[in-house]
């Protein structure tokens, strides 16, 4: 058989065209695909939710590549452990309660996890805004292509509509930032100084929806907060992620 | 247990440097972490070579993430689907010959196997220049940080050893161009017109070794013969990446 | 009825990823949106043929818009008139033979012209490369979102057929350069000097099938033989686009 | 007749001066080309109103060539759809109530209306103040080469006075907010969470003459009011700049 | 009297449109502003030469405001202090046969005698390309406005004529270059090693009509020639300067 | 003789160092060479007062250069013309009141008449903050190189002393700007509206003396004051900044 | 003995392994090496106490190898010349008083000093953020490679220990505003004018240790504390490092 | 006594400017102040020769400050030690033949020592071209403030004189790429493939005058002979300095 160039072309038109029009609403949009956003994607899909993980970036992955100061290698502790081993992720401890692993092993174990529990991703795609309507919740993400922006170009977005949306995008706390900014009763505090002991310790109850229909997780559930600084270690963001799951899982059971 | 900041950066440091110290001499260096140097890594691991992947973005993957125009999805040919199999990757038959499958998983599990059979990964990390001495051969790669050329530091490079050297970089073939600007007896010749058949087609023979010591695999392989280039699919990448493997292991007997 | 965003959203991309599927394969691709390019695809259409216009820029009109530095008025000589006329451009005389309109008004009705006659437009679309097989015409176009370069992204680009491909780029020639860089036998002298009156003669005898399947129009036809420049005046741009595609009609008919 | 280039550069600059003479007082100024300051002007042309519209870019159109994330069709709504026939642009239902169009036949269709009617277009122009002198009324703009600010040049302006003028500059609603920003009695509220239907249905209660002299339209008439922002869909932009049309009219004969 | 911004805009327009409608077509064109430029266009129109002076920058004056390493003085050598002296260019002797002057002193005093003798200036113009037709010499000049290279725009040139072109462009030559470049039978060698002494003696030589048309002056005159590089010292620039509008003037008689 | 290059580095680097080390304490330090600086400087100079002028740019003139929207030609009202005459730039009557002028002109003209009168130029130097002491004057600037700015260079400043200084920088106020954002007892209202005619007309009150030492001519003292914005018109410009220097002198005889 | 590439690397990445690992946690961290607090850090080491030296460019040495204006020579007043001359640095007296030194030699035997009294340099560093945990007390930076931030990229950084800060980093005072922004007690209230009397017999007292464990130094000081600018004169920032040693020295031993 | 500012702005100027004038003719140009330039130029400076070393950067040092990868440590080999030991810079043995030093250290004290023996600096300083006149010699350098070039400044330059000209400007080896790139007779063939033994053993014949007055020495040595590159390494760069040190004093001698 003849490789033929406009059969690929139409194959990937297709294909692509299709997971579009069928993702066009969602149960949950996670949004930033950093080791929170794939964590949540990834227990949510396999409960048979089904998730869209919006990343504005070519890659996925957030900060976990580069480890610590382009070292990589990740630590996590001792509570986020049976993370790692439920997403094959390899650990080595290092002292008692601290285990290192290798960054592109758990970037890449996350999210082949989240893509066998059938989560879609949505690369280069940036949020630019959010739907919200006469029952005031997050209902729908203006999204459009991240090279847009980029490129400095003035074109205008589509819109996704989901039940839920969990903002994953790091200290940044995009979508919560963009509802606060447009006058939506929420406050983003910031992140404080570093302290990881206590931003590990209390990211469990940041974890939580912040506006209706709006769950933040990870970095941005701490920035949300005004809590201290977590440090260079990834088991709350883990277990943040699979909190935030768990909320929009009993939620969507109301 | 508290946790301390100053152990996990401690743990961070000691873990890679271990890693590092254990990798400046190499049996393989893959430089490129696309489709092809990510299939011949996973190989080579497997058979208990030494491996170390030397990708000089953050993220790895190469060009696999975008699918064809942004649209996330990679086409694959009949001959290669054994691959997209043996790493798990899921796969949708379009047509009779042609599989879809999505670039975000491609990449993942690809990397995963990598990983899982013990290949060593060093993002962030550049190839500036090689190492050639009395033998005439590729015996090792002068790196240096990434950041360090995107921040036009004045900044001098390392040198880690290896006895062959896979240039998987794409069509920028970027080691065979170093050789050969640097007077090496070798020619890059670049790609040709678009022409998929073709280009698949050949692509396992022009997989070779182009230099004492530099193997060719994907793009780079076809870029260095002049070959027509290859349409948007992925079959032959894989294919040639398998086939650097096997060339290595042959040569390493030898 | 009350709006709904996720079915406009959805009435977008269905409504254009049809558009994008029935122009796989085109009889003829015109790339460039400028005076020549848009008078030929207008004309092509009229005629039935499948025509679709690759614009690299989000819009349309190339370097008409400007006028004669930024002054946006146009001159058009005498025998271009009727063309003028027949895409119902207005002109006011100046001086015997020479006839003034207004930029912007030109651009619009060309463009006009052309979707009325069916042609279709790919705008932020640019060409990366041609596909030539083994019968050595250009017989399909490689392209991708301008916006991708912009970005500097890496991301591979997908490939549509032609049966004929107009070069109506301007003085870049961009498609004959692509042909002529890659070793294709064709040769790309760049403009003379300027000297309007020679160009404007010249111009229909360059606009000629300059490599199988590939015809060349307005300031590219004048770039690819290497004559003089034209002058701030576009009568030879219609003219030239009108002769190509005579030429595109005539050699479907073989 | 033998062309002559410095013929042709005289008609230019003759005919361009000419026309800038004319229009250095307008009876209206319509500032920014997207939708509805293209279906504004047409309208207020058609009945002899002297209309200049003045566009900060080189082409008109605005976010209209992009359609939505690229891909270049747009969306009207039923109550828009007598607009488009107007101005004889073609459309498709998609499902009740919803028509598509063609983004690049719509900008097109509605700038030949225009130049038809007798709007001058003014491109490449940039509106840096406004002219308010003792009867606080905006009775002038002061505008430069967009050029200018690209090239970081110090040059000074011109004034171009106007009786009214209209702010059809989208969600930056750029006259409304220079006004604001030095002092005058107005507020730009900015736009509020995507909202489509509420956004298109008032619209037309936000296209008004917000300060004595300057009225707002399209986006920027829901960017002053702080109203929720409008899908990607046109209908509610060709409204808003018929009924501005109307209100200039009206105002005129008062 | 009340003062009319229109009025004000008005004045300006018209006075420079008839500036510019009056000089398309020139006796002698300057192009660049710089020591040698502004000395022989002064010399040209006070012998009532009709001379058009085109700058690419906002500011006339090139090289010479910073003086040495921006200390801003000049030196000239006792030949050439005549003409310090004719246009009342104050100078201080620092030893013998060695003058200093104050650079703003010496730029402003140049340009205002070449103002006072007729010549007109055109700032913020960019020669692109010259004009030559069947009689093979450079009778035109095509221009554009810098802003329109600065801001990277798509805008079209406009054409003037001239019956002597002097490149008084620096070591770029740039008019020069533009016609070596496309073909002309001229080469432009580049300016050698600093030797002072050499370059000054030499330049009187090398000031000389290099092709049809076209003269060369100043540092153009010793790049073209590949002559020696002229050290911090002017006196050779203008008296080069004076050559060339001599040169001019008995070509002008012919 | 023959020329050496070491002797006329000498030459210029002994002139300028005594030019600075002659003018590190100044009468009057006049910020900024527009038309409003240059007329002060010339005329304070002239009568024997030890004048500095400090540009930042590399070239003198400001905003004059460019004229009105890079027609390179300015308007005088009726009021402002002896001042034109007695620099000797020509002007010619547009209508009753209205002077136009060559803006190279004006530039040189005023230029070389601060030279003469034996103001010197410190162009290339940015004015970094001022010196206040215990008396609560401004009675020094802190200067620098503009090239350490532009460069990004972490250089430190050097200080002139000044008995007065006068502010001509444009609407930027910039040693104003710096005395109110250090906490001097000031206010910059910032320009209003465009209203040429007000403006004008109170240009003379605003330029005064805004805080010890400091006094504002020009755009400055409009901009200072929360003036109307002055038209493309120049006569207040020169205006004020002869009544500037009327204050400094008054002020000296205290 | 033949020379080794991998060994001499290998020999590299564990002596700075080493280096780090030691230095992880520090009895003083001297942010910035400029002249303070090369001196602050110099005079620590002397005694025995561990301090680490953070710099954030490549080289280090600050503002201070510029002199002013590019001249590269300081001066030093009387009461700060027992320092020039203990740490060997040459000086010549320019009037009673002033002392004037070569940039290059103080930068270098500072440094000089600094390392023979045991003190580590990291340079290419920046401070990210501050630990601050239950006790209050800055006890901790976070830190990351310099090149992150210049490449943009997104990577997590590491953190070291100290029992006290010196903040020396001139008049950003970044590790202060650091603290002020992120809501610590402590208030920066930024430079005065220039005073450099007052500056320089202020800055001992503004010596002081502004938060807990935060130490500010050198124009940092002055900085926090409002004070006047200092002039081109370095003997307060000598005298301000010595002074900061003295205070870590005795809060070490409480 | 009260510090003055004036004084002090005075005393800088002053100082600098005698050492400019002195040092307008040297013995011996040292261009680049990396470690062999600095080796050289102490060498040099301590038999009394006069030298100045002219350094684009604003800081010394070169390619020296960071190390290895950032990691700042230097390695020397066996003959080289006992310069490390002449210039007092500590080294740690890694194995035999082997030494470790801190790059700060190693900068600063190779500085020192060039300061005390007597060199005089001049940073910030760019070489822009040089002087050769009848003898055919190199016998002066063209520079100017690299403050000029990096704000892309139109300013002219200054010429220093200088008997022997040392190029250490690294692998760029700018002084002998400007020689010959200008036709001087002299080829520079660029550095060779990573091999340190053969770099290092070969160096010091490669350190030599490679035309008339002019030596090159460190990498530049390698790289005008096509040498194989050194390692990270330092040993043979200081050799190398002082052995173009000996060639300068034996051909002074002559």
């Amino acid at each position: 058989m003849e490789l033929d160039e406009i059969t690929i072309s139409r194959a990937i038109l297709t294909a692509q065209m299709k997971t579009l029009i069928d993702h066009m609403e969602l149960d949950a949009a996670v949004v930033g695909a950093g080791p929170s956003g794939l964590t949540c994607a990834a227990l949510l899909a396999e409960k048979g939710i089904k998730v869209g993980i919006i990343e504005k970036k070519l890659s996925i992955g957030g900060g976990m590549w580069g480890g610590g100061m382009m070292f990589p290698k990740i630590v996590v502790q001792e509570e986020a452990r049976r993370l790692l081993d439920r997403f094959h992720i390899r650990s080595t401890p290092y002292r008692e309660g601290y285990y290192v692993a290798a960054s592109v092993e758990a970037v890449s174990k996350l999210a082949a996890a989240a893509c066998d529990a059938g989560a879609e991703f949505f690369n280069l795609t940036s949020v630019e805004d959010v739907m919200i309507k006469a029952d005031g919740r997050v209902s729908g993400l203006v999204i459009n292509w991240t090279a847009v922006e980029m490129g400095k170009l003035h074109v205008d977005p589509l819109v996704i509509g989901c039940r839920f949306t969990v903002d994953a995008t790091g200290h940044d706390a995009v979508v919560a930032r963009l509802v606060a900014r447009k006058g939506g009763d929420l406050q983003v505090k910031g992140e404080g100084f570093m302290w990881a002991d206590r931003a590990e310790s209390r990211i469990l109850e940041h974890t939580r929806e912040v506006f209706p229909g709006l769950i933040v997780t990870g970095m941005a559930a701490n920035a949300v907060a005004g809590e201290s600084r977590m440090g260079p270690v990834f088991g709350g963001m883990l277990l943040s992620g699979e909190h935030a799951a768990e909320l929009v899982i009993s939620r969507m059971k109301e």
